[in-house]
């Protein structure tokens, strides 16, 4: 398992010009979006770049739910620059952006969707040298900092894909307490749910010696291995943040423990899922989010309709590890006791309910839109969304509990309502 | 914080051919002793690069408990070799060894005290590119699979000391828990030891915030960094690991989840220490490593005294977390409650004495030698003994409390008997 670099710390932003001086970088793309492009963390960036001189253009387009468009402006910018590193500040958005920019330009004949995931893509390995990239979130959620994967909405087919590879991991994140500070308060919910189900997900995914194929030669593993004794550390302890600390974060601004607590647990599920991956939960969010009608979310600053990646991801979890929970019920009542239920008198066949019930209770106290149908969906689009979900393989086939269409329709279907 | 690449499962040791041609080795360094070049571990690794036709040279000339004159003795054959590739099969004086070759060979003009920590040595950062090195630890203790440090004995000082920088920490560790069954009890019980204190040191180290002098440039701050969010979800995850299973992986050989476990905490631990540092029992454990008379462990089938590495770093235990605890007492109280310890009705200014009594009871328990006098040390050497810890900076610097040479008298004092 390969796991990244960070740097922790509060202020410990001020040192990007000199990491950069150290990589002998000479010409900079510092990729952000236009809301950000005003708020402390790009101020802090600019500072340091300016104090140790450091050569940089910025790119501030970044789309929030960023799209295949979206992804080839950003690699057109990378590629007329000709940069030798690159700094993302913000959220998943910025860092998966990013990643795709330094991939095409240091892979300029390739054709877009040669390292798309396959079936959508081509899923070729990534055998190119990349320049460094060093991530600076400012959501606490993604953990997109800590892995190798980049995604996007695909606005051909409107379902959201992605690129997985260990070759576009950022060479470091600096994960800096002070810039959460900027997130209004549905930012930090909804990635903080992002947080949680990359938790619980990765905790319930199916075990490293169970995934097939398994591919004789370790070079061709995904970047997904399954759960594993090291990703149960990080998915464990991240759960336990969430659990203390999610609620003070998002109700607090000021509660500057709870937000740094929660900007470390988003790493800390990161390295997990990023070596055991998501299984159902993320794999019906794609189609959630990328089939979004009209619905607008609080606290959003776009002028498009979206479904906030951590919304989208988290509505299904009552739904999906109530479905899951038959094959590794122990793990699920584990994390409904971390998440607060009283399991002493519980039945281990109740685990699936227990935890469906802790999540809505959780949900609920944070005043979560009440399920798919809150955010403009409704029984008419259940085919639509299964069939967005068929393709997104590389997470569905982790799930300890292989599903069916009809599966995947029941799933939807209970997920419409939450309370 | 920078983090290892390891892959943990039973048998994965016969992939390293495919991992050697993936890296496109073509003369392969094979480091092992002699001891261990007939056992099965070593074995699995003949057989997988005899199946990928790998060219390798294999040296079984590693010291137990290394020296600079058998660290020079490995260099001079890297050196003669031009390998591209190392492959360690060991324990921590095997792993170490293979990374002081690999960096001298990769810096052949370099004297060997370049690289060697000062005050002892010149302490020079390594700017070389090494060649890949994947360690395949076959005991449960060092976690040298994680690290970037190598120990070794200065024979002219009669002192431990060593090299540390992250570049010589290997590219991959092959976790196989099938190698730790190839243990005697003292091994695996000597070893876990040094689990044990890596755990408590790295938990109860200065915190990364406080540690001082703080160099501004990032790429000048040591491998050891004090205690920090990061390394301490380590520390305590095998902390607990070691209170569950240490005991019975002592005890009974054929206990293969036990040993497995404690083959992965020992990796765990490696990590956690190798980022945040150890301390005290580290730091006065290498003069009475160093200083050694005629003790000779059983189980350990060698041709010269030695103080095992991990007793030699237990056996100060008790009494420095009873020194140390004034500082961070909720600390050692939380490690004396994970040892066992019932610390409901427990006072905070107790701690050190509540985590003291507790060790003290584990190693009683595992019929460890009664104190520094039952491996050949009175008071009179106690001088010496001082003046062996007073260059080992690099890592007493990072003990919560700052101690005289008074206060190090002390501690090997209250160490000559245990019980």
């Amino acid at each position: 398992m390969a796991i990244s670099n960070i740097r922790y710390g509060q202020g410990v932003t001020k040192e990007i010009g000199m990491d950069l001086q150290n990589l002998g970088a000479r010409k900079v793309c510092l990729m952000t979006d236009k809301n950000l492009s005003q708020l402390p963390p790009v101020n802090a960036v600019l500072n340091s770049l300016a104090k140790y001189g450091i050569n940089f253009q910025m790119y501030d387009n970044v789309r929030v739910e960023p799209t295949d468009q979206s992804f080839l402006d950003a690699i057109q910018f990378a590629k007329k620059g000709e940069f030798d590193a690159y700094v993302a500040v913000g959220g998943g958005s910025v860092m998966d952006t990013c990643k795709a920019a330094n991939l095409y330009a240091s892979s300029p004949t390739s054709d877009f969707l040669d390292y798309v995931n396959a079936p959508i893509g081509k899923g070729k390995p990534v055998t190119v040298p990349l320049k460094p990239l060093i991530a600076v979130p400012t959501t606490a959620g993604t953990g997109s900092e800590t892995t190798g994967v980049a995604i996007f909405d695909f606005k051909e087919l409107k379902v959201k894909t992605g690129i997985a590879s260990r070759a576009i991991k950022p060479t470091l994140g600096i994960i800096d307490p002070l810039h959460t500070l900027s997130m209004p308060e549905r930012i930090v919910a909804n990635s903080g749910f992002d947080v949680l189900c990359h938790a619980l997900e990765s905790y319930t995914a199916l075990p490293y010696n169970m995934r097939s194929p398994c591919p004789s030669n370790p070079i061709n593993r995904p970047a997904y291995q399954g759960s594993n004794p090291i990703s149960d550390v990080w998915a464990l302890h991240a759960l336990r943040i969430v659990a203390k600390y999610l609620k003070r974060a998002i109700r607090s601004p000021e509660d500057h423990e709870a937000r740094a607590k929660m900007h470390l647990a988003s790493a800390f599920a990161g390295i997990g899922f990023g070596n055991a991956g998501v299984h159902l939960c993320h794999g019906m969010s794609y189609p959630i989010s990328g089939l979004v009608k009209t619905y607008k979310p609080k606290d959003y600053n776009v002028d498009h309709s979206l479904v906030p990646h951590g919304l989208s991801v988290v509505l299904t979890s009552p739904a999906v590890f109530a479905f899951t929970a038959q094959i590794h019920p122990e793990r699920h009542l584990e994390a409904a006791e971390i998440l607060g239920a009283d399991i002493r008198t519980a039945r281990i066949k109740d685990a699936g309910f227990i935890l469906a019930d802790t999540l809505r209770k959780f949900l609920f106290d944070l005043n979560v839109d009440d399920g798919l149908a809150a955010v403009g969906y409704s029984k008419a689009d259940i085919p639509a969304l299964v069939k967005g979900t068929l393709p997104q393989e590389r997470v569905t086939k982790l799930s300890p509990r292989p599903q069916t269409e009809e599966d995947l329709s029941a799933l939807f279907e209970a997920s419409m309502k939450l309370y």
